[in-house]
């Protein structure tokens, strides 16, 4: 097979973490042995987490000797495989949809590790511009290694485009889910794939936006009880009756909430979250949930759409707006089908 | 990477030729090389046309040896690559989805070309109950290769099913389009990669299904111009005012027809094709295509489904109806996503 085969397989595993890696990039990393064996595919998972090259590494070299027992820090399991990689990846090709590092961050440079390892080629989608951590390619050709820069670039840069908006603004992202035929208002529209998935971007997330109307027909908990880390996100109501506090900063009290909203809504009961009335300023990930209505308003001011599909015809109104979408990732969770898209 | 991994990418490329290889079934093969190296993945296209081994083998012989021309015709291009394999895949190992054929039909046998050939492994998913393929498992084994058997075998059953049922009756499949937001109606509604894959399914087709009134509002023309084969199916038109010839095995002249439609319809141009007011009992692989009201009448009779989704929200209503399906498989066409589904 090709470079474009193995970058691919590279991407799709990248793509699954999208989101969740806020605020560092999605990445992911595929691993050839000497005779260009797919020894693993791996991804970036979580920032302060290990590097998609880091992860893919270990991966290999625990298929390649199971006995090996690779510590979970990223810095501990660096040092570990220096020390303990027995040449076992010599020759090796790794394919990344990013630059690897060349500083110490949190974790320790990507490159060094594939120049200790004894790689004998690197392949690159995208070029780093990030000016701390690029300068892997150089060192790598410095170190001896082939490097190739440049394959399936443009879908390599689709894959860094919530990364690069967060590097500058707030990146807004607008989740729905429908059934097969349109229909945003079946229960259970997802499949517990899908929820899962949101709750883990749920968990990230700065903030969540909503409407007023959702609140008082929903009655939701918008938390993140199915996410590894049950944080539920500060919220945004988007509420005619809020006007007077949306250009606030601050959080609101349960005082001014219970004016308009019966406070006995299960969201207000999760005690570790801000409310605001409007987007504070130094939020950078936000995703907005809601049906057609919301669509319809917000559309225009969104970077990304998340559009969760189930299998599934309902005998029930569907979403109608024209809203021609591009779609930059499509993958299958359980028995939905998701769209990652932008206008 | 394990036996599933191998094995899902066999099946993805079997199914892209789902359908287009009536009345054969769909079958996909990978080859690795002796140091586990992907060579090639190949399907089974077209009835009488090579097998997925050997596809896959000649895929993997001319990535190895780029001067190889291997002849086209299968006869021609299995007694080739015996003559001039140059135990290039000596120790080779095969993914098969369906247990490789051991009888000498319109091609030669499959089983053979892994034994000439050397290969150390052949990994099957499910065992071919025909009498007359059968026994490649057993011919391999006796050969002194290794089999292993059962790899993801309920997928691998799922990708059969149109085969088992053109094996003793009618095989029906539904089709639809839709928009993101579940409207059958809005205009250009797949891509083009969408409609050719319906275009070469209409191909192959015994007999296309629609009713009366799509023929009056939509003035289609049904027939294959986008596939490589342009052969415009038979038709059967289901239509209230035809009930008096529904049950007649013969198709209706010219002069029945204009009694009920308007012949400047563009369908009844087509000179090669056949128009029926019921469903003549010789027709195996017969597809229906049309909208709502017609997947809402017919939906508990069909064997599969085949849905296709855009990228686009439209301002139209959608198709309403109770029907929860399962999908068997999902891909991609362009920017369109697809499902294939049973109920």
């Amino acid at each position: 097979m090709n470079d474009d085969f193995y970058m691919s397989l590279a991407f799709n595993e990248a793509w699954k973490y999208q989101f969740l890696t806020y605020p560092n990039p999605a990445v992911g990393c595929l691993i050839l042995d000497k005779n260009k064996q797919i020894l693993s595919i791996a991804a970036h998972e979580k920032a302060g987490h290990a590097h998609a090259e880091l992860n893919a590494i270990s991966k290999a070299l625990e298929k390649l000797n199971p006995h090996l027992k690779i510590p979970q820090n990223p810095n501990e399991a660096h040092e570990f495989i220096c020390q303990n990689h027995r040449d076992l990846l010599k020759k090796g090709t790794a394919y990344v949809s990013l630059e690897p590092c060349a500083h110490q961050g949190k974790t320790p440079p990507c490159s060094k590790l594939f120049e200790a390892l004894k790689f004998s080629e690197v392949i690159i989608s995208v070029k780093d511009e990030h000016k701390l951590a690029s300068g892997g390619a150089q060192f790598l050709k410095q170190a001896g290694l082939k490097v190739k820069m440049g394959v399936l670039e443009n879908e390599g840069k689709a894959l860094l485009k919530p990364f690069l908006k967060w590097q500058k603004s707030a990146f807004k992202l607008f989740k729905l889910a429908l059934s097969l035929n349109g229909s945003p208002f079946g229960k259970e529209v997802s499949s517990s794939l899908s929820r899962a998935y949101a709750h883990e971007i749920r968990s990230k997330l700065d903030l969540l936006v909503i409407g007023g109307q959702t609140l008082r027909l929903d009655r939701p908990t918008l938390d993140a009880r199915l996410a590894k880390e049950n944080k539920a996100p500060n919220l945004c109501i988007l509420s005619n009756s809020l006007k007077d506090y949306k250009n606030e900063q601050k959080p609101l009290s349960l005082d001014i909430l219970s004016k308009f909203f019966d406070t006995q809504i299960p969201l207000f009961k999760v005690c570790d979250r801000q409310i605001y009335a409007g987007v504070p300023k130094e939020a950078k990930f936000i995703m907005y949930e809601g049906g057609a209505q919301f669509l319809r308003e917000f559309a225009k001011e969104m970077d990304m759409f998340l559009i969760f599909s189930n299998s599934k015809f309902e005998n029930a109104e569907n979403a109608k707006l024209n809203l021609h979408l591009k779609p930059l990732f499509k993958g299958f969770l359980g028995e939905d089908t998701y769209g990652i898209y932008e206008l």
